[in-house]
């Protein structure tokens, strides 16, 4: 193909062709167009954007430079949940047991944290011995075994955005809408799955900081999976404060659990019942919302979703004994106190920076190469809305390393803000949306991203 | 230096600091920073453009990544010439003798011809023997004993901007007016020169087509070696037609053989004139342009200039005996004619269609790697404004290979109009420009490039 034809093309905002965007995907992926190609074509897209039928075919190009995952030979309906990130969410580990529980299969594909976020992949190597390096094979193993699967990307599933991602991340070309949504739903699609729920956040500690940013970013995702043949819905949900109390990997897991086991904190509890009813509905399991989250309800009261946690973390190679004594968990070596410096009411935990301490602490990554300490994080005994007295504890500090904790406590005076008059806590679950149907999307299909 | 950030801020719209500038080009040059991160800055560069600041500060980046030529131990006043390039564009060869000639050094460093458009080392090397590439030891003995020199660029002058360009080239960011910009006068800089004349096309066969764009490019590079501390004038010409007569590389030389014997085609000879002369007021040898105009004049009609192209071509290895003998030249072995369809006055002559034919038979470049064929090539009877008669030729077709004459021919007739009416040959100098004061180019420092 003509490489620079098709980079001008995108650069003065002409419509590519789908069988160009195929060939520039499996020649990049093939080296034989070189990265720098590639990247000139980013930057044009960022500045460009990308229409929804482009965006769809480069999700399905780079979907299809790899395997897709057949498992059409297990019975049940296959749903994934996907969030775009945040603090304390870590709602995948309640999710995938208790859909599976309700009888769904879950293939789901997860990433590593970086920066502020943290990623569901270092909270379970926080129980020891839980692989989440599988093959395709021992992935398929655990599925038919468990219902859900817990599993990092694959060399074998979507490579081409994979190296397509690692360039961008080098050449300031991530902040561009139609990429990120292909980047998401090209590893998603390849999963063989029939249905996708995503939680798109919303908010300080989230990749999209502004409603309509986040809204963008799910009306995109939910045309692409539609346009390839899936069933879709997108929540938008709060991600102003830490989802759940805990923020750091062990203790997110320990959450996830008492979660499990009906004792988890009220937004957790109420996200993950609300995105597993929206897998219920949606893999036809359930037919009303409400039906749906009773059924969440169930599998959690009876101990079954716990079982298939269980199930899951035995299969995976875990030591499923932490789920009975959370004290096989890495411990940190330091507990501090972050209390309140007057009475009032807890009016702002603003997420992003809570992240950052937490990162600081070591439960997260400042570089790609930056190691995880499991044990460190925060606890919060208060959240937003909460009322405190002065001296009152807001948060626990977990630490290995001290040095650090001068910081973490400045960092958490300045995410924090206390109100003398009461404050209401924060609505969970901002957006609902729907796939639309294919020829709703033809019509959308000549609006220009707006990033 | 963080390159992502780098990247970034030009994306953003943010100013580029002049040693991040510095720093970017010497680790692009040296192989520390990669194609894939210059590829996504060009890009963001094409979109954001770059401020007359950050131009003239990536022109002298470029500049300063090789050897800068220092020529004072030569006496006469530095002066060169750069044509933005078109057809039958051959003032080089008549301009450097003259100008050497007339009191002043040329050290010219010239490109070569791709697509329609030709290029002076190609013209050159149809001069049997003559070798265009020199090193710079070599270049400067030719100088000291012609007065003038010319050469293909070297590995040792702004080899950054030798490596961005070839990086431009294949990622749809050639067409970047501040990169254009700097690039050509980085090494124009190089050249160790006090004082440059642009010679601007606009028009079907110019790199610019349209006069706005021509003014804006002739206006930042007017800019760039004012900030650099030259002495700039520039001329914005015509170039809706080709130049003088001949089209192709022998057959150009030996046009501007008989220009410098004082028999050349009026267009050629005025253009010529107007910007030898630029160049004599710029060295400050005249006061005037009249009297300058004069100067130039008078070294065609005593025979000097053509004595300096003599001594050059022998310098340069060049066989000197083709200056009076023609039949040195290589020649095609078939001679054809383009002729009026009915009676009337030539309207146009497209340029860059007439440029193609060209190519086609041999006269230019369709890619990098083509190999040129000296002998081949058009020469017009007829110019815009000539009256002529069905049947009487407009120009003369000389090709080696006869199997593209039926294209040519087609080329040549869609390139051509002709008038019941009388038509008045164009303008040839269009508009002339000097260097601001700097003080005046700090104040449009801030506007942006419209590109």
């Amino acid at each position: 193909m003509d490489t620079p034809l098709f980079i001008r093309s995108k650069r003065d905002g002409l419509p590519l062709e789908r069988q160009d965007i195929f060939q520039f995907i499996e020649d990049y992926s093939a080296g034989r167009i070189p990265d720098y190609q590639a990247a000139a074509f980013a930057m044009a897209v960022y500045f460009r954007g990308l229409d929804a039928r482009e965006t769809a075919d480069l999700t399905e190009a780079m979907m299809r430079s790899g395997q897709v995952l057949d498992l059409s030979d297990l019975p049940q309906p296959k749903i994934d949940k996907h969030s775009t990130g945040g603090v304390g969410d870590k709602t995948s580990l309640v999710i995938a047991p208790a859909a599976a529980a309700g009888g769904l299969l879950v293939p789901m594909i997860s990433g590593r944290g970086l920066g502020h976020t943290g990623g569901t992949l270092d909270k379970l190597e926080s129980i020891p011995g839980f692989n989440t390096r599988l093959n395709l094979a021992e992935f398929r193993r655990v599925l038919a075994g468990a219902g859900c699967a817990l599993i990092g990307q694959t060399d074998e599933l979507a490579p081409a955005d994979r190296k397509l991602y690692a360039l961008r991340d080098v050449t300031a070309t991530v902040e561009s809408l139609p990429l990120i949504s292909a980047s998401i739903m090209s590893k998603k699609l390849a999963e063989g799955i029939d249905g996708l729920v995503l939680d798109v956040k919303t908010g300080s500690g989230a990749f999209m900081k502004k409603l309509e940013d986040s809204r963008q970013l799910a009306r995109r995702m939910v045309e692409i999976g539609t346009a390839c043949g899936k069933r879709m819905t997108a929540l938008i949900t709060d991600m102003n404060q830490p989802l759940g109390h805990a923020v750091g990997n062990a203790l997110e897991v320990i959450e996830c659990i008492e979660t499990l086991k009906g004792r988890g904190p009220r937004d957790l509890v109420e996200v993950s019942r609300q995105l597993t009813a929206a897998m219920f509905v949606l893999g036809g399991v359930e037919q009303s919302v409400e039906s749906a989250c009773a059924r969440f309800d169930s599998v959690v009261a009876s101990g079954q979703a716990l079982e298939r946690f269980r199930e899951c973390v035995t299969l995976q190679g875990g030591d499923a004994r932490v789920l009975d004594d959370y004290s096989r968990f890495a411990r940190a070596e330091h507990e501090e106190s972050f209390v309140a410096w007057e009475d009032g009411y807890v009016a702002t935990l603003e997420a992003e920076t809570v992240g950052r301490a937490s990162m600081l602490l070591g439960a997260g990554r400042e570089r790609l190469d930056s190691v995880i300490d499991p044990a460190a994080g925060l606890v919060f005994e208060k959240k937003v809305g909460d009322a405190v007295r002065a001296g009152e504890r807001i948060c626990a500090i977990y630490a290995n390393d001290r040095s650090r904790l001068t910081r973490v406590r400045e960092m958490l005076r300045s995410a924090t803000t206390i109100s003398q008059e009461s404050v209401k806590p924060p609505a969970l679950i901002l957006e609902r949306m729907s796939g639309q149907e294919p020829a709703e999307l033809m019509e959308s299909e000549n609006q220009q991203s707006e990033i």
